[in-house]
Formats: structure tokens, C-alpha cells, sequence
């Protein structure tokens, strides 16, 4: 399937928004401080396209399930190229969604076609990307990216970032195993006997990850989560009795955000999503199956008991508000404006379009909540949450829609048609700001 | 009031949004799965436009009540001819709404006026649409109908159907009395001294509805609709007790929805509407008396509850999610990719803009849930939900839409401008999804 | 910064857009029907331009604070020219914000500058504004102010409204505290031992604010509210044990909704604010600090159960929605249709884009939804709900964007192409329906 659609003034919809783009933010190095990248992998090539670009991708997985692909092909046990084939029959049903611009743009950026695979042209172009498989790391290159943040469990081994080659890679911590108390986990950790020596065995762990470089703790508000404000006493009692209910969770929580504010941490709060849905679904294909839906919205109440509680104790981290269900958009994006610091830097900052929602009419509702409900230009932009280096691509989809967005306001009157001052205002949100704000 | 606005190219924006409507959608057959219409009244004309236009339709009635128009002239015991003046009042202040472009299309496509009545001219459109009033089936030929289901009552008549003639019309079952569990219907029922009972007479009537070639049932889901996952021994007992509560209805709709699934049956989810208004409304002009609102959103775990644990017993059913509250769009979209078949076809559709959200700006933004959050190509397009032929020119106002939205994306640079593709996605939703997809 | 983007044509974006806002609508005066003006002020002139733009406006204060202004600077002891200052480095962070465009309007209109300050700028246009600070009354006739009705405590003095010169001034009731039973204030009310000596009490003094002028009356219903029929015996045992609950508040509620309607006046119903958000802002900055949140959305439920108890009553005063999470749109614009006046006029409106809502999206939101959902021709307008006599600029900006909302959709084909048409239906928005309807 042709793309030629796909110029270098894609979604560029103005002159003053080329000018924007092209003049001031294409060329800009990429910081993505939130993604899934395994670093033991990022040095090779993988076996083949479909590996690289259909085996791991859960969005191509639901988007097959929805098209009528058995599972067999989708996580089962059918071969790579049977995989891309399922895939190249589905990528045509795609029309309109994020998955059809996004392969686009990675046919485009990554092996430099002008076309996408559909079932006529499979084996054409499964043949080709085999031919120039690149590495990890050389995707990351050929994407400008200087600098990113893996999300990585408490007991995972965090020495091999700094070695990757060429590109600066920390880890970050994803937080949520500390909250679950799961025995293995626990096991693994080790000197869990009581509260006190869990939160030590944990407090250890965080020096280790700040060591390698970690700056970032992200932790999964799914659809249900609510906030109760317990004491220490209570917690320990709830501990020792191996009750990890909300009451108890929701003192870990605290607790780990006082420890993320004294580190100076920033606290990623991953908002409203689903993720029992389909149970066969989730034996097919684990927990990362691509299944996972938006949940009825968040309790803001319980959010802000949390943030108040944190601010009142002294220690409210930095944190980006990351949602999944648009419709608390306005909502989460105004709480921004509730918590101020003293010191001279934003306290909240409402995230970008997350996951589901990362599409151009999402993007676009993004910014423009951003705009209405916060501060646009004090934004940190985009992250890609992913698990493909692939996926990097998006960050320039992001960047071209920011232009357009900017540049369309100004075209219609609402804003100075003044491409120096909507670049250097683009140019933060694509990148200083998030290097600025969350090393800050 | 004149319509002259309205021309051949009415919401087609683009020389490629014509294209695509005129060369490849204006002409298809109509597939309406879901509506009230009345088989009886099929091969009669009106005694009026009052009664044809005015007097049966719930949309109109509560915007005269908006408009101030007291309730005598609206579901009252006046005259039709005083119906139709309200009417004519009230329509000049339904400037922007729906209702408006509705009337426009009904007296263009029905009666070949460029104009809709206001007090000036209600005289002579009265006079001149009563000179020409078509039976049912002459205007569903007009409006290219092949195919359409009514939604019926279990204890209905579903004999008249088939008679219907140059129409094939079948009836769908409206599954809601089943839950309700009321004394009067359980006698006409009959033979349900007990659960057990009860469901074999239910089963024998989902036969009858089958042989008259019933293919699709709907249920709603109100406001405050929540699943509880109920034993057929904890139902039993309720149902001995006569208690109709959330757990027997749960264990009925999940009983249902085996049966729905064990014959090929489509479930149709109505979501989220809130019933108890008025009270004053409701006893003045009956159940269905255009005064309902949206729920504040529905309960979407409870709903995947039910999804899954249908799918664990290996009988969950083709369904389409019809959405009133706009804010869980997103959310119920999103669903659709959490549940998937085996046998290569979708399990779940998002609906169509449905009742309060048929309107342009609902519809381009039903399309863009669509697109963003599910498979757009997919989608088995629009269905009128309404009790009057006349609306059944909403078809070819969902597809100028949906023409136009596909070309407004290739135009704006977001897909292939091309209008052989454009025209085969839109020809699939405006008619060929519905009929395969429902039959398959 | 200069704003000569700014012209005189500002976000009218076609020809027919600028004949129906300078034809029709920007020479109408102005009523605002609720807002948070001084009376004791409206005759005086500020002391300099930092008290009169920035010391008051709780908006300005959140966005300084999410710009990392620190507190002393926003609402602390620091000196008006240094608050000026902060804002003066704030308002570049603000491109995209409402802020920014309510600024470059109040500038441009009040003081006639093409600039706003930012830091290079800020010395020069703190003096030039200095030069020619209007009195209160200046500004609003200015903008043409013909009515106003401010926002006042049961137990405020409004013998002052009738007394501002050349502007019709009424009070209004803020109804809260007679919600929130605060020892305080009922012993400044006095004779309350019991419910009946309370109401009595309320009573006379509704009388009072009748005589003064007053015709509507508000309540909060913050996030959280609920409403739960109570009968006078429950109440008044509740309220002799001094428990404030939710049964006590919706018995005085549903009392005061009466009390409403016997004296024809209009209630404005504030709903889903969440206030308690950061203690510590609480307690640096007040009770109306800037820092307040959006809630998760109304119980519309309750919200209905309290109208169709006060119908049922026979005593349902006409109301206007005021909605403040934007995902509540659609169920409370819907809601309008839900409950009719036997009298020819519409019992409930659909309220203006409310709080933070109110910015160029957020308006053209409100819009869209009171045309799908509502009838817009209907619809009263804007109001300002603002503490500044500044903010009345905002009646302008609403008016452009009503203006050129109807007239793009006459562009595009989607209603009659006549500015005196659309002449006629902006200008009773901008205008004549609130000025009827809250007489009415």
C-alpha cells in the first residue's frame, strides 16, 4: 500500500507551521524519559522485520484481534513471518487509526518506504526490511535521541544502562511490585519481616537505582484506585497480617513519595486503566497482552488526599499526571493549577497523550486541554511508553502535530504569527523542558 | 423557512468528499438492524403530516417543551393540526440542532420542498404534504431500504413480519421486559412457576423469534446498571422469593446472552440512558415520552464483567456497544479490542452516534472515537433507532458525514487521497459491514 | 509583548462572521447576571494597575503559581509592583491560555495598548496604565454595561446596589451558607433555636433581598453533592442535634428551591467544583485562592430526583446549569429537555462555559453542545461570574466566538447563509434572552 501521502510537510498544514517545524524543532535531539526498551537487546539487530516489528507490539496485537486474526498468529505459537503476513492483512483495516501512521512513518524513517505491507506486497517488503535490519541503538541514533529512561522493576538489574553505546540511558523505577507484596517478590527482596524492614529492603534498593542514575519512579492509579490516609501503626499491623488491601497500599504510596521528594524524583502517576478485561485473553498473552481498556475515570478526590497529604508532610515530588480516560483530561490538566512550589518550578505537570490516546485527535485534544486547562508552554511533552525502539518515530508524529497546532492557532488569528516565537515555544515542549524539568 | 442551503452537495465539503459520496455511496441499499417501527402500519399513508411528522415523535416533543409549548399541543389531547403549528413554532428555534437538519432532509427527500414550516408557511406545507402522503413502505423505497429489524417485545407477534412486501423486515427482540420480571407479562408468559421453568418459556419464544428470522436482541443497560455474577441456584432462589434484583437480572442478561450467542444472535448494549425524569412528564405522556436524559456513565468494569465471564463459558456473543453518555466513547471503544474471536470476525462493535448523539458534531465525533480507539473500516455503520420512516433519511445524512470526514483527513494530507479506496472504507460502513457482519 | 494580532476583526474568520458581529451584536449592551463585583468599590479608581489587574484575580494567581511564582509574590506580602512584575514574567508562559487572550483584550480595551507586559515591558506599561486607571463605573460603561447582578451572602447589606450610578446593580444570593449551618453566622442571623425559626429567619430575609432587586439565587454543588428527599420531621430533628449532613442540606435546598419559585426568581445551580485541594494554599491565600480543581462529575441522578421533587411540589424554579467538568456537557445540556413549564418558557437552562471553562474551546464546546442537545436560539448567554470589573472584556470575547460559530457553520453549508438571520439568534444569545428569561 502506497504512502506517498506521507511528505516531509505531513500534518504541516500551514507555511508559517513548515516554518515552525522545519526551522526550529525537526532537527532537535529526542529526550524520552518514560519507555520499555530492554537495554540487554538495544546492541543487536533483531532476526527479522516481524520480530521487530509485529512479535512485541501489543497495539498490533489488539488492533489483529479486532480484525479477526486468530491468536495463533497474533501471540500464539505461529511463526514470524506468519505474524507480519497477519499483520500486512490487518494494516489495511487500520485506515484512521494510529497504528496506520505510525507504520507508515517507520516504513518510511527506519527503511526509507514509501509503502506499508498489505497482503499484495508482503513478501516484497518483508524482504527488504530483512535485508537492512538495523540495531537498536542505530534506530535510536537515526531518531536524534540523546537520552532516555527505561521503566524497571526494584530487583531488576540496573548496571547494564550505562554501557549502552552512544545514547544516555537510565533506568527508572516502575514502582507498582512494591505496593503489590506478592510472596516471590517479597522472597527476592529479602528482610521482609515487618514493615520496618521492608521499607528499609526498599529504601536500599531506591539508593541503588539512584546510583544508576535513576530520576524517575512511575506507579499504575488503575480503575478502582483510591486513596485512604493510614498511619504507620496501622500500616504495620495490615503488613504483619498480610492484608495488602487499599488502606495498606495507600500508606506504601505515600511513603514512597516522600522517599521519591527527598531524593528529588519525579513521580509518574499512570491513571485510569482497566486492565481485567478478557481472562482468556490474558492466559493467551500474559499481562502485557495488549487487552487492557480505560477504566470510568479517576477519583480525583483520593488524587488530591494524596497530593495534599504528600505537600502537608513536606514532601510532594514533582509529578506528571499521565491519563488514560479523556474524559478526565480537563480535570487532571486543571489539578495542575491546585499545588504550587516555592522554589521556582511547576510542582504538577498534566502528561501527554498516554497510550490509547497518543493519535492525532488525541494529541491534538492534549495540547489543547494543555492550553485551556494548564500551561502549554511549560509542558514536557511527549514520551513514547514503548516497547520498540521503532516507536521513537513517534516523537517527530508528536512534534509535527505540536507545529501544526501552533501555527493553525496563529494562521486563525489567535495567536502572534511570529515563527520565532511559536519555535522557540515548540522547542521547549519537544524537548528542553522535559530535560530541564525532570533532571531540575 | 427557506432550505435552499441544502444542496445535492449538502456537508460535502471537498471536490473529494463528492466523489467519494456520489461516486461510490449515494445509490447503496439501506440496512437499518435497529429500529421502532410499527409492521402493522407499513402499507398505510398517514391520516395527516401531523400524525405522520409530528405527533409520534418523542425528538420533536421535547424540543417543543424546551421551546415553552405547553403540553396539550405536544403529547396532548389537541388537534393535529395544532401539533403541527407548535411544530412550526418551535423548528426556527431548533436552529443548530439536529431536529432541524432533520426536517430539512424529511421535507427535500419526502415531499421535494426547499423549505420546512414556520408560523408564515405552516399553512400551505400543511396542505401541500397532506396532498402527497406516501404509505411506510413507499418512502423506505424511496430511502433505498433492503433490509431492516424491528425491536419487538418476547410476547409480540412476529408473524406480521414476513408480510411486509418489497421490504425484507424482520423483527429483533427488545430483551428488557425479560429482566423486568413485571406480574402482568409473567402471566401472559405463562408456566413460570419457577426459574427453571421461566427460562424454558423464555427459550421457547427466543425459538419462534428465531424461525421468523430474528438474528439480533438489544438489552438496556440505565443508569446504575451494575453485574453481579449470580449462581443459577442463588437466581433460583430469588426468583422463588420474588425478589427482581441486580443479581437475578445479572443471572438472567448472562443466561440470555448464552442463548443469544448459542444461535448466532447480535446483542445490542443500550448504555447509559437515566429514564426517571419527570414524574409529571412521565404520567402526562408515558414511558417513551422524549424526556429521558444521559447517565453519568457507565459502570465499564461491571460491563467487561459480564463480557468475560460470558466469553469463560464460551458463549459471548457478536455485541455492539451503543453509548449515550458521550464521555465513556473513548472507553467503549476502546473495549472492542479486548475481546476477540477465534474464528476471524470481531467480537465487539462500538455503535453509532446513537439517539441524543445523532447529530453532526456526534457523529464526526463517533467517527473519530472510531477511528482512533477501534477499527473504523470495521465499523457496521448507523442504524436509526426511530419510530418513524421519515427518519430513515438519516442514513444518507450519517454518510454525507462519513464521506466527508474520510475525505477531510485525505485532503488534510492524513490519508491516501484517493477515491476509489475512500469510497470502498465508506461504502463498508455505510452498508456492507452491517449486512455481513450481522448476518455472519 | 506585542498583540497586534489583536485587530478589530479578532477570531471572526470569514466575511459572514465579521457582517453578523458588526451588524448585530457588538453594539448590544451587556447584562451579567452573576458575578463577584464590590459595589462598595465600582465608584473608586484602584490604586495602581497591579491592584486593580492582578492583587484580586484568583485566575492570574494559579497560573503564576504553576509558573513557579512563589507565593509572597502571588498572594503574600509583596508590594502590588512587584505582584505586576510576576505577572508581567508569567504572561509569556500563558500563549495558548485564556489569560492570555482575556490580557491582550483588557489592555487593548480598557487602556488601549497593543502590548501586554512581560518582563522588558513591564516598567513602561505599569506607568502608562497608572496614567489613566478608570473608576469602576468607567469601565463598565465602557463596555456597555446596561445591568448587572452581583453575587451576595443572605446576610450582606444590599441597600448599596441601587445607589451605583449610570449601571442597574441588583444583588443576588449566594445561597451556600445557608446550606453550610456555620455557628457563626447563624448566631449573626439570629432566632434560630429551631428549623422553623430558622426558616422563618432565611425568610425574611429573602424578603429583604427581594425588595432590593434580587431575582436569582446560587448553590454550590460541589463534587461529592448529593441529594436525599428529607422529610420537615427528619429535618428538624437533624437540625435540633446540630448534624449538618447531606439529608439536613437537601431538605434546606429543596425549601429554598421553593421559596425560589414562589417569588419567580432563577436558580443557578454551580456544579462539580472541587475546593479542597491544597490545605496549605487554603491556608496561605483563602477560601477563593485560585487553587480549586474540577470534580469527577455530577450525580445527575440526584440532580434529578431534587427537580422532580421541587415539579412534583409544584414549585420548580427555572434554573441554569452551570457545569465545570467539560465531560458533564452533554447529560446536563441534555437534561434541559428533560423537564417543561406549562407557561411558554423553557423551566432549565444550559449555563454559559463556566470557570475554567471559559476560553475559546471551552466556549465553542458549550456552544456545540447547546446546539446537539439543547436549543441554542434559546440560550442566555454569557455572564462573567468574575470578581474584576475587568473581566466584563469577556462578554466581547464570547461574542466573536458565538458570532463566527454560527457563521462557519453557514460557510459550510450547515445553516442558511443569512446574517440577519444569524443576525437575530446571536444577538438574543449575547443579549435579550437573559434579559427577558431571568426577568421573565
Amino acid at each position: 500500500m502506497k504512502t506517498t501521502f506521507l511528505t516531509e510537510d505531513f500534518l504541516l498544514e500551514s507555511p508559517l507551521a513548515r516554518e515552525v517545524y522545519h526551522g526550529h524543532v525537526e532537527g532537535l535531539p529526542v529526550v524520552d524519559y518514560h519507555n520499555h526498551l530492554d537495554v540487554r537487546t538495544l546492541g543487536q539487530a533483531a532476526a527479522d522485520i516481524g520480530v521487530l516489528w509485529v512479535a512485541s507490539d501489543p497495539y498490533k496485537h489488539r488492533a489483529m484481534r479486532m480484525a479477526g486474526e486468530p491468536e495463533r498468529v497474533v501471540t500464539g505459537g505461529a511463526s514470524s513471518r506468519e505474524k507480519f503476513d497477519a499483520w500486512a492483512r490487518t494494516l489495511p483495516k487500520t485506515l484512521g487509526n494510529p497504528l496506520f501512521h505510525w507504520s507508515c512513518l517507520e516504513m518510511k524513517q527506519v527503511f526509507g518506504l514509501d509503502e506499508v505491507p498489505d497482503p499484495a506486497s508482503a513478501d516484497r517488503i518483508w524482504e527488504a526490511c530483512n535485508a537492512a535490519l538495523p540495531t537498536g541503538v542505530a534506530v535510536l541514533e537515526r531518531f536524534r535521541v540523546k537520552q532516555l529512561s527505561t521503566s524497571d522493576d526494584l530487583l531488576d538489574d540496573v548496571s547494564l544502562h550505562a554501557r549502552v553505546p552512544r545514547v544516555r540511558v537510565t533506568p527508572s523505577l516502575r514502582g507498582d511490585s512494591i505496593l503489590s507484596l506478592r510472596k516471590p517478590w517479597l522472597e527476592r527482596l529479602g528482610a521482609v519481616s515487618d514493615l520496618e524492614a521492608f521499607l528499609e529492603a526498599v529504601r536500599s534498593r531506591l539508593d541503588v537505582f539512584a546510583a544508576a542514575g535513576c530520576r524517575i519512579a512511575d506507579h499504575a492509579l488503575d480503575d478502582g484506585w483510591t486513596y485512604v490516609p493510614t498511619s504507620f501503626d496501622e500500616a504495620a499491623r495490615l503488613y504483619a497480617a498480610g492484608e495488602a488491601d487499599a488502606r495498606l497500599r495507600s500508606f506504601l504510596l505515600h511513603w514512597l513519595g516522600t522517599e521519591y521528594a527527598r531524593r528529588g524524583w519525579v513521580l509518574l502517576l499512570h491513571i485510569g486503566a482497566l486492565r481485567s478485561t478478557s481472562s482468556r485473553l490474558r492466559t493467551l498473552s500474559g499481562p502485557a497482552g495488549g487487552y487492557a481498556a480505560l477504566g470510568s475515570g479517576c477519583d480525583i478526590r483520593s488524587l488530591c488526599t494524596l497530593l495534599d497529604t504528600l505537600e502537608a508532610s513536606g514532601r510532594l515530588p514533582r509529578c506528571i499526571l499521565f491519563n488514560l480516560n479523556p474524559s478526565d483530561n480537563a480535570a487532571l490538566a486543571t489539578l495542575t493549577g491546585s499545588f504550587a512550589a516555592e522554589d521556582g518550578a511547576p510542582k504538577l505537570q498534566f502528561g501527554p497523550a498516554w497510550w490509547y490516546n497518543d493519535h492525532l485527535a488525541g494529541i491534538e485534544a492534549n495540547l489543547e486541554t494543555l492550553s485551556a486547562y494548564s500551561l502549554l508552554p511549560l509542558s514536557v511533552g511527549m514520551t513514547t511508553d514503548s516497547r520498540s525502539v521503532l516507536s521513537f518515530s513517534r516523537h517527530d508524529y508528536f512534534r509535527r502535530i505540536l507545529c501544526n497546532f501552533l501555527a493553525s492557532k496563529a494562521v486563525r488569528g489567535q495567536l502572534p504569527a511570529d515563527a520565532d516565537l511559536l519555535g522557540r515555544v515548540a522547542a521547549d515542549i519537544a524537548c528542553h523542558n522535559a530535560e530541564h524539568w525532570i533532571d531540575g
